[in-house]
């Protein structure tokens, strides 16, 4: 028989993450310069959202465009989609973009600009990258989620199947350009939701940078924008230095440690219908792994009580009352999560816990039981000032919950 | 201003090509080798063409599966979905599978093995790459073209906005697997189709085996197993090879030379309603970019007499009347496909011309009256025995060429 080909290759990319103010006033050359070539099409999209704070961003795009036209042409008119998870929750939007490179002639080697939050991001990045088998891709994060997280990743999706992110590809942009202006137009929601994941990788990977947003937590709430510009910064490094060294960015094994707390965090988005912040869910997830990781015995006292007050310092929620809501057989709705989140990585159950602030471990089993006591223990504690809630109560309200 | 971060990383593929006969035979370990772990969920996705040519498929899949459990299980019966461009034409089928995903749980660490022709390949491989951001491919190709062409390649697709190729990405299968016995159940078009890709990159890489395609030619159209199993199989090598080592995989820069001929191919197949195959459509695309060529002054005349001697001796057509069609500007439509080659591959038209048999050239200009009188050498010499055209008589046709 004639023997195996064996063929190895591998693909190099290369992206940059750029930080600017004032992106679009005309002698900012942020954007002109990680245009490759000259007089290239280009497509901008627009979050309504980020159309509405912002009413003059049109205008100032197609004057952007118009003194840079020596190296970017405007494809059209920049389209506006909606914003939040609602552009993700249909192929609808998916189509419009597509539509839009067949109808103004955008090329492998033209771009397309898609200006912002997360959500909306994951579904231009989607569009872009299975049209024509990929455009080059430039993404403009708006909001806090956006510029440390969601937009610096590798990643794109929509939902479909009631399933988050159940879409997607892995196509990194070719560059994020994070303008801390946008981040001023913000509601209070959203400049705070994004918070949740810079603590996450501040817990799984520089104790002095949970310190930090620890330390700086009542700025953040009142909406300080120097700690602010950190945190986004710090995050951002963190989260691009994970994916380019851990070896696996295109996730093909079953780990996955930056989904720290967001098997539950997944699920409950999905059962508030999405009125639930995908930030905020982080939190609760977040605050609900770190008690599991506590009352496993792994993470000390301090530590646990530390992340808490933290959240609390920030005025996030760590419950919601998604986390109670029950299925037909008296189960708990969101332990289904554990379930798709194996099934969306693959392979075997893999969960991010803490051992300390600042070292994350793996578990491939989670004790429900164990975890329905957590659950208590974030109710109470939402409700009850922290101060309050000593050990031994906290024990008290376990007790509780195991005989329910 | 916070500096930028930017991030450089790599990321590895790695696929083998095999070959067998009797794939489906219990003894025979080729396809459970390919599993990595143990009792993995496979989903089947068969073509309904091969189904027809083979009744016994589907019986012996489960049997396969049966026997070797420890390794794959089943995870339903295999899906039976249409052959033939028909299946990329629109996004039902990918929508299919990707149902099929999501109700039979399957996730990134299970497998998705696509047993088809090239163009339900493309499909599969669509769905496949993008439901939970990439499920294990295992590619099983059916036809000529598909072993040692499409499903040896990188790339995924389905067609829209009558655009071919217009949905993709690049996603390479985990293995591919060449069933020698699935090219007897052929009929004579798809047995020959295959045959034009394995001249393309004769021409372009390997005079040797362009010499052995010719010397063989009729054995071919004969349908000899012997020459067909090595022609795949070096038609398979010098793919991959090329894939592996041009530096360029996933085809960001604007060079794509095993497209060669296609230009002209893709927009065939489109204006034909795609009733002509890929691969009929690739010798006319081949012959006619050897004429032009030729024409140009950069290939002798004696390798361009051999090249359409070749197709003559297979028995395959080397013009088809929808390179005479004209739109309603009395245009050739098949010149569109200039500018749409350009579009899919972004940035400077570069099409693919040879200087030489083994030795291909880019080129960014095409004279389009040349081209027109190109089209009219190939009429003739479709309608004429080869041997009585001369080189006079080829400068007659297109001097009158030249007047219409």
């Amino acid at each position: 028989m004639l023997k195996p080909i064996q063929r190895d290759f591998q693909v190099r990319f290369s992206y940059a993450t750029l930080f600017t103010h004032n992106l679009f006033a005309v002698d900012n050359t942020t954007l002109r310069d990680v245009i490759d070539g000259e007089e290239k099409r280009v497509l901008f999209v627009v979050d309504s959202e980020v159309a509405r704070h912002n009413p003059r961003l049109s205008a100032d795009i197609v004057r952007y465009c118009q003194h840079h036209k020596d190296k970017m042409q405007l494809a059209h008119a920049p389209i506006v989609v909606p914003g939040g998870e609602q552009v993700k929750n249909t192929e609808k939007y998916v189509d419009v973009l597509r539509k839009a490179v067949n109808d103004h002639g955008i090329d492998r080697h033209s771009y397309i600009v898609a200006i912002g939050g997360g959500a909306m991001l994951d579904m231009a990045g989607f569009a872009a990258a299975t049209a024509h088998r990929g455009i080059r891709l430039i993404r403009i994060p708006t909001t806090v989620l956006g510029q440390n997280d969601a937009g610096v990743g590798v990643k794109n999706s929509i939902n479909a199947f009631g399933k988050k992110n159940f879409l997607g590809t892995f196509a990194p942009a070719v560059a994020v350009i994070n303008d801390f202006n946008f981040l001023e137009t913000l509601d209070d929601r959203d400049w705070m939701a994004g918070v949740s994941e810079a603590i996450k990788v501040a817990l799984l990977k520089d104790p002095k940078f949970f310190d930090y947003i620890h330390v700086h937590a009542e700025d953040l709430k009142q909406r300080d924008m120097t700690p602010m510009e950190w945190l986004v910064y710090r995050c951002a490094e963190l989260h691009t230095e994970h994916i380019a060294t851990n070896g696996d960015p295109f996730e093909m094994g079953s780990s996955r440690p930056l989904d720290f707390g967001h098997w539950a965090a997944h699920k409950m988005e999905q059962l508030s219908g999405y009125e639930i912040r995908h930030g905020e869910a982080v939190a609760v997830g977040l605050a609900l792994d770190v008690t599991y990781s506590y009352k496993r015995g792994m993470l000390d006292e301090a530590a646990w009580r530390k992340v808490l007050e933290t959240f609390q310092k920030l005025g996030m929620s760590i419950y919601a009352e998604e986390l109670d809501m029950l299925n037909e057989d008296g189960q708990r709705h969101v332990f289904a999560g554990l379930k798709e989140f194996q099934e969306h990585l693959g392979g075997e159950l893999t969960i991010m816990l803490l051992e300390g602030i600042g070292k994350g471990v793996e578990v491939h089993h989670i004790d429900l039981d164990v975890m329905a006591e957590c659950i208590a223990v974030l109710k109470e504690w939402e409700r009850t000032p922290q101060s309050v809630i000593s050990t031994v109560e906290a024990a008290t309200i376990t007790a509780e919950a195991e005989k329910v």
